[in-house]
C-alpha cells in the first residue's frame, strides 16, 4: 500500500520543430539541462572554460526531444493509479505518449501531474519536448527578452553571468504508482497567537486535499525533539472524494521557530495517514512546520520624524518582528547557484547556506533575476533559522501587462505561493528586483505587480508584501570600494546614507588565484587584459568603469601589482574591509535601519571578479570571513575616516560596542591598539557601559598622530574587549610614508 | 410588462433593542435620516444654528425602527415578481416582514434586493431596524470609533464638521413588480484601442445578467447625438435563467469622452432590452457610457532625475492621461455635502459640481472621510467632464485587519466597484486619505489596503489604484496662508515645493456675514470669541493654531478691523490671493507637478471659518472666482515675492504665461500695470513667445521700487495681453507707508 516511485530512463535529442524527430539522441541526466547532456554526450569543452560558453548558445533555438519507455511495473492491482508526476520543466514543453499529447505548459514552476492508469503499456514511448527559449519578439538579445515571460532574465546575460540560458527537465519527474485514495495535498498552517513570544499559544491547522474514497483521515503532530504532541481523526464516509479536510490543534507555549542568532530553528513534524474500513494505511504525508510570525513594521521613531508642509508619507515599514521582537536583518542576496539549476540538490544548496548560516546571516533575498528554488533549498533555510526574502521571477525589465503575460504569470506565481506558504523560513514576498528604477521602467500601476499582490494577498495574506525592492526609504548600491568620478571610498559614503534597509551593496574583488587558473587560460593569465577569458568573466566591461577587476582602484591604493597573487590579495584586502564597514554601519544605523543585504552571496559560474562573497560552487573569498565578523551579535566596532593615511596625520576613528542580540551585555572595557609592522600602540580603553538586548553604544573618537609607516605599508586597528575575546575586532588600512603618496597617485591618471 | 416601482410611506421611532417597538413613531421621509425625521416631528431646534447640534447627540445610540404597511397593488399577474430593492441603508440594519426577519446587513454602500412575491399580502408590516452608530470597542469619542466599520469618518467629528452621525434609509427604498424574465444587470465596458486619440478605435462590450427565462437579448447603441449607431441580439432558449451574455461593438473613430477644458464629454447610450417569442418587451434598461482611456503615467523627466547611490525607487505615477494626452489635474477635494447624505440628490450636487466645472477644474477627489455618493453625482460628472477619484470609506485611522472588518471592506468595496467602474468620469480608487502618515498609522502592509487593492484589480483592473493620499512624491498642506511658528508665507514655501501633485492644501476664511449670521446668534456675532457658535462652527480651537478664523493672521497684516464686514473681507482675500498663489504655482511647476486639488471644495453644514471655496450649501466664497481664474486653461501670472509691501522697496515679481490649453498660443504682448489707490504704473511689456500645447513660458522679472502707499494701504498687479483680455490676471497685496509697519506687527505679540 502506499505510493512508489519509479524512475524513467531518458534521452535528448534536437530539431527545428516540436513533430521533428530529432536524428541523433543521447543519455540525459533527469534533473538536469539539455546542454549539459549534449555537451557530455559530443564532448564539447567545458563551458566554464575561457569563452566556451558561446559554443552553447545555438543550443538555446533549438526543440529538444526527451524520450522514454515506458518500463514493466508490477501489474497494477485494481483501483491503483499510474501518475506521471513533473515537480518542473524549464520551459514551454509538452507531453506525448505513444504520440499522443497528454499536456502542454509554459512555466518551469507549475508542477503538474498525469494520470496515465489507463493510457500507459510497458514498452510504450513517453515523449517530451521542449521548445526554444523564450524570447520577446523584437526585444534586443539581452534580458528584456525574457519581459513577457516567467523565464528567470539572468539567463539571458547579466554583468556576472554569461548569456547561457538553460532548458529541459530541472526538477524531480518519475512515474508514481498510488491507490485510487490517496492524500493529493497536505498542507499545515501554524499561527502564532499574539502574546509574549515566551508564554505564547499557537494553532495549527492541515489542510488535506483527497482523492478517492477512504474511511479515516489521521494526522498525528510531533514536537521537536520528536515526541508525538497531539493527534486528530476525521471520518471521511463515502464523501471523501476531493473533499478539504481541515483539523485543528491548539498548542501551549510551543517550541517556536527562531531566526539564526535569536534561538532554535523549531520544527515540529505532521504526519497525515490515509486509512480504509479495515485500518490499512493506504497512503501518507510527512512534513515539517515551524512555529513563528513574521511581520514587517515600522522603525522606532518613522512617525516621530518632522516633516514640514506639504507633507508626504512616511517610508513603508521595513523592519522585521518575528515572534513580537524586532530584529536587525543581516543577510545576503542569493542567486542562481549555478547556470544549469537542473543539478542543483540538498547538497550544492547546503555547502552555501552553511557558510551563510556560519556568518551570522538570518536572511536571505532570492534575488527576482533568477529561479525559485527547489525544495531542498528551503528545508535547509528551515533548519538552519535562515530567513528567506523570495522574489517572483521578475528583473530589471517593464514587465508589460499583456493578457498573455498576466496569464502565465498568474499561473506560475500561484503555484509559486502554493510550494513555499507554508515554510516557516518564508519571511517576505517581493514582486522582484528594481522594478520602479529607470532601468525598468515600471510603476505601482503595472499590472504585472498588482497581480502579484493579489495573489499573495489571496492565497497567502499574513507574509509580507513587497512590489519590490528598493521601496522608498530603502537602497540599492554603491558597488564599488572608491567612486572614481568622485573619489569617494565606502567610508565616506556611507555613514552619510541614511536608508531604512539596505538591500543590496557591493564590493568587487578577484578570485583566489587557484580558481582563476581553472578557467583562464595560461597565456592569458597575468596581467589580466580586457576581450578575452578575464573579460568573458566579467573583470572587465562588466558594469560601471573599471569593473569588476578595478585594477585603477587597486593600482590607487597599492601601486602596481607585481604578481597575479598580490594583485588578488590586494583586491580581496578592499572587498572585505568594504564589506565590513557597510554591515557595521549599517548596524550603528539601527533602528531607522534595519536591514543590510550584500550584493551578493555566490554566483552562478566561476567569475574572475565579482561582489560575491563565495566563488563558484562553494569557494569562500577572505570577504565571507569579515562579513562574519561584522555580522556577529555583538562586536568591538570603529567608524573610520578614509581607507590611507600618511605618517604624521591624525587618526580618528570612532569606537562603538554593537549589539543586535537578543540578551543584554555588561559593561566592561574595550581597548583601541594600532598595529604597524612590529611595533603596537595602545590608543585608548574606553570604559563602555551595560546594555540592552539589541543597542549599541557608541564610544570615544580616537585622536592618535600616525606614526611611521612600516615596510608593508600597511597597519591593523585592533579592537578587544578584556571579558569577551570574542568580540575583538581588526581594521587593515594603508600607512604610506609622508613622502610617499605622489607615486600612488600618479597611477590614476593613465 | 416591464417593471414598475412603488414608493411605500414610512414612520420611525426609536428604542433600546432591535426587539423593543418604539413607544412613539413620526413620519419619515425616504430617503432620509432619523434625525431630521425625529427633529421635524418633536420640533428639535435647527441643529446647524448655534451649539444646537449636541442636542442630538444622543440618537447615534438609539435602534431606530422604520415601518410601512404594503399597500395594495395591482394583482401579480402569473410569472410577476414583487421585490422590495433598496440602494443603502446607513449603516447596521435588519428587515422584518410581520414580524418575520428577511435580511440583516452591516454597510451603507452595498444595495440590496428581497423577493417578497411569496411572503406579502397588502396590509402586511415591513420593518427595517437601524442600528446604532457603529464604534469600535475602548475608543475614545472621536474618529477612531469609525476604524472597525465602513461608517465614513467624518460624522464622528472633524475640523470642520460636528459629531453628529446620521442614521436611516439615505438612498432610494421602493417596492419593484418585475416579470419573471428581467435583466439583473446590465453593464457596459467601452476600451479605446492604442493609437493617436484623433483615429482612435474602440470596442464596447455588454455584460448582462438575466433572471428567467426569455427569448431574445436586444443591445442598441446610440451616439452622443441620439442617433442609432449599432444594434446587437442574442437568442437565450432555454438556458437564459441566471447566465451572463456578453456582446461587443466595434466602434470607429467614436466620440471620446473628454474631461473639462479639453474636449466634449461625449456619452453615447446602450439600450438594453429583454424580448420573449412573440417580440414582447419584457425588460429594458438603459444607460449611458463614455469612450476614454485613464492611466496615470510618470512625469515628463521622472526617470531622468539624478539619484545618487544608495538608490531608492522613482516616485509614483500620478499624471492623469487621458485618451493619449497628458494633463494637468485642476481640481479639489470634495467632502460630504450635507451632514445628511440621505437628502442629497441631482439637484444639491448639481448647484456644486457646475460651479467647480465654471471654475475650470477637471478632477474631483471624493474624501475617504465621507460618503461615496449617489448615482447622481456620478452621471453629473459624466455630463459635465468632471474626473473622479475616488476613495474607499477609510481617513486617518488606523483600520486594523481584523477577519470581522476585512469581511465588511471586502463586502462594501466590491459593492462600490462595481456600482462604479464603468463610469466615464471614474478616474482613480484610492485607498483612502492619509493612510501612510503618522497620525492613521497604516503601512503598505496593512491588509486593509491589500485587500482594496485586491478587489479594485479583481473587478476593474484598468482604473489606476492609489493606497492612499500622500504617496512619495505628492504632498498635503499647507492649510494657513502664513504659519505663525516660521512666519513663512504661501508665496514663499509654495515655489520652495517640489511634488509631483498637491492633493490637498487649505486656504481659510470666514463665511460671508450674511450667512453668519443665520447660525450665530446675534449676541455673540462680533466680534467674534472662542467657547460658543464660532467655536462650534470651527473658527476657534479647530486645528493647529488659530484656525480656522485666523483672528491673528489678519490682525498682523491688517491691524484690528472694526467690523464683522471688514474681518469677513480681509479674510477672504487673503483666502482668495492665497489659492490663486498654489494653483498657479502648481502650474508652474509642470510637468513634474501633474496635479493642484484645494481642501477643500464644500463643506457639510454651514462653517463659521474654514478652507472650503462654496460655503453650506452651495454660497460661493471669493475665493472660488479666484481659483477659477488661476484655473483658466491660458492665463497671464506672477510669481510674487510676498504679500505685505513696503513704499520704497524693490517690487520683484516674475511674469509668466501658463497655458494647460489642448491647443497652442500664438506669440504676443503681456503687460504688466500697478494700480495704487487712483494712480497707475506701467511695470513691463513682456514679448511672450507663442507656445504648444500646454506649456508654460517663464518672462522677465520687474525690478520696480514701490511707490507711496494709498489710503486702503493695498496696491493691484495687473497682467494684460491685448489679443486675450480673458487672459488677464489681478493680484491684490498690501502696500504700507514706510514708517507705518511696526503698528501692525504688534498686534503678533499678544
Amino acid at each position: 500500500m502506499g505510493r512508489t516511485k519509479h524512475a524513467l530512463t531518458w534521452t535528448v535529442g534536437h530539431s527545428d520543430s516540436p513533430v521533428t524527430r530529432p536524428p541523433v539522441a543521447v543519455t540525459a541526466s533527469v534533473p538536469g539541462a539539455v546542454q549539459l547532456d549534449w555537451a557530455r554526450a559530443e564532448g564539447l569543452p567545458d563551458y566554464a572554460y575561457g569563452q566556451n560558453y558561446l559554443a552553447y548558445e545555438w543550443m538555446e533555438d533549438r526543440y529538444w526531444h526527451y524520450s522514454a519507455i515506458l518500463p514493466e511495473l508490477p501489474e497494477l492491482r485494481a483501483g491503483q493509479r499510474l501518475y506521471l508526476t513533473g515537480r518542473g520543466i524549464d520551459y514551454q514543453f509538452l507531453i506525448r505518449l505513444d504520440g499522443k499529447e497528454l499536456h502542454r505548459q509554459e512555466g518551469m514552476f507549475t508542477p503538474f501531474e498525469l494520470e496515465l492508469t489507463q493510457a500507459s503499456a510497458a514498452g510504450g514511448t513517453l515523449e517530451i519536448v521542449v521548445y526554444p527559449a523564450p524570447k520577446r519578439e523584437g526585444a534586443a538579445k539581452d534580458r528584456s527578452q525574457a519581459s513577457q515571460s516567467c523565464k528567470p532574465a539572468v539567463s539571458y546575460g547579466w554583468d556576472w553571468h554569461p548569456r547561457l540560458i538553460p532548458l529541459g527537465i530541472w526538477d524531480e519527474l518519475c512515474l508514481e504508482v498510488r491507490e485510487a485514495a490517496h492524500i493529493r495535498r497536505a498542507e499545515t498552517f501554524a499561527r502564532l497567537l499574539p502574546g509574549a513570544a515566551e508564554s505564547a499559544a499557537a494553532s495549527v491547522r492541515l489542510e488535506a486535499q483527497l482523492a478517492g474514497t477512504a474511511d479515516k483521515l489521521l494526522w498525528r503532530l510531533y514536537d521537536p525533539a520528536g515526541r508525538p504532541v497531539a493527534e486528530r481523526e476525521a471520518s471521511l464516509g463515502r464523501e471523501a472524494a476531493d473533499v478539504v479536510v481541515r483539523l485543528d490543534i491548539a498548542l501551549d507555549e510551543p517550541r517556536l521557530w527562531w531566526p539564526n542568532g535569536h534561538g532554535e530553528p523549531s520544527l515540529y513534524t505532521s504526519e497525515t495517514l490515509l486509512l480504509d474500513s479495515r485500518g490499512t494505511v493506504l497512503d501518507t504525508a510527512t512534513s515539517r512546520l515551524g512555529i513563528r510570525s513574521i511581520r514587517l513594521v515600522m522603525h522606532e521613531g518613522a512617525w516621530d520624524e518632522p516633516s514640514a508642509f506639504p507633507k508626504s508619507r512616511s517610508h513603508p515599514p521595513i523592519t522585521l518582528e518575528v515572534n513580537g521582537r524586532r530584529l536587525f536583518a543581516k543577510g545576503t542576496n542569493w542567486v542562481n547557484p549555478d547556470i544549469f539549476p537542473g543539478r542543483l540538490n540538498r547538497e550544492r544548496y547546503g555547502e552555501l547556506l552553511k557558510l551563510a548560516h556560519g556568518a551570522h546571516m538570518n536572511l536571505i533575498r532570492v534575488w527576482g533575476g533568477g529561479i525559485v528554488n527547489k525544495s531542498s533549498f528551503f528545508d535547509l533555510c528551515d533548519e538552519l533559522g535562515l530567513m528567506v526574502w523570495q522574489e517572483f521571477p521578475l528583473a530589471c525589465n517593464d514587465y508589460e501587462g499583456t493578457p498573455a503575460y498576466l496569464d502565465i504569470l498568474d499561473r506560475e506565481s500561484r503555484s509559486i505561493i502554493l510550494a513555499l506558504r507554508s515554510r516557516a523560513c518564508l519571511a517576505i514576498w517581493c514582486g522582484g528586483n528594481e522594478l520602479f528604477n529607470a532601468w525598468s521602467g515600471m510603476t505601482d500601476q503595472s499590472l504585472a505587480l498588482r497581480l502579484l499582490n493579489r495573489n499573495c494577498y489571496d492565497l497567502d495574506p499574513h507574509t509580507p508584501f513587497l512590489a519590490t525592492s528598493p521601496l522608498d526609504g530603502m537602497g540599492h548600491g554603491h558597488y564599488l570600494f572608491r567612486d572614481a568620478g568622485s573619489g569617494e571610498e565606502v567610508y565616506q559614503w556611507m555613514p552619510r546614507a541614511s536608508c531604512t534597509a539596505y538591500t543590496e551593496f557591493g564590493m568587487p574583488s578577484p578570485a583566489h588565484e587557484r580558481l582563476l587558473t581553472r578557467f583562464i587560460p595560461p597565456e592569458e593569465l597575468y596581467p589580466p587584459e580586457p576581450g578575452g577569458a578575464w573579460e568573458a568573466h566579467h573583470a572587465f566591461g562588466a558594469w560601471e568603469g573599471d569593473t569588476w577587476l578595478c585594477r585603477e582602484t587597486i593600482a590607487h591604493y597599492f601601486g602596481p601589482s607585481d604578481t597575479l597573487g598580490e594583485l588578488v590579495e590586494r583586491g580581496q584586502l578592499l572587498q572585505a574591509e568594504g564589506y565590513k564597514c557597510i554591515y557595521e554601519e549599517a548596524r550603528r544605523q539601527q533602528p531607522k535601519c534595519a536591514m543590510a543585504l550584500n550584493w551578493c552571496f555566490n554566483e552562478a559560474w566561476p567569475t574572475a571578479a565579482g561582489n560575491s562573497l563565495v566563488s563558484w560552487p562553494a569557494e569562500p573569498k577572505p570577504a565571507l570571513y569579515a562579513v562574519g565578523q561584522a555580522c556577529r551579535p555583538v562586536l568591538a566596532s570603529a567608524r573610520i575616516p578614509k581607507f590611507a593615511w600618511t605618517s604624521g596625520e591624525w587618526f580618528e576613528p570612532q569606537l562603538w560596542l554593537l549589539s543586535d542580540a537578543p540578551f543584554a551585555v555588561a559593561a566592561g572595557q574595550l581597548t583601541a591598539t594600532l598595529l604597524v609592522g612590529e611595533r603596537s600602540y595602545r590608543l585608548l580603553a574606553w570604559e563602555y557601559p551595560g546594555l540592552p538586548p539589541a543597542a549599541n553604544a557608541p564610544g570615544p573618537t580616537v585622536r592618535f598622530r600616525l606614526p611611521e609607516a612600516s615596510a608593508d605599508g600597511r597597519m591593523t586597528l585592533r579592537l578587544e574587549t578584556e571579558s569577551h575575546p570574542e568580540w575583538t575586532s581588526s581594521y587593515t588600512l594603508l600607512l604610506r610614508p609622508a613622502t610617499d603618496a605622489p607615486r600612488f597617485q600618479r597611477t590614476l591618471n593613465h
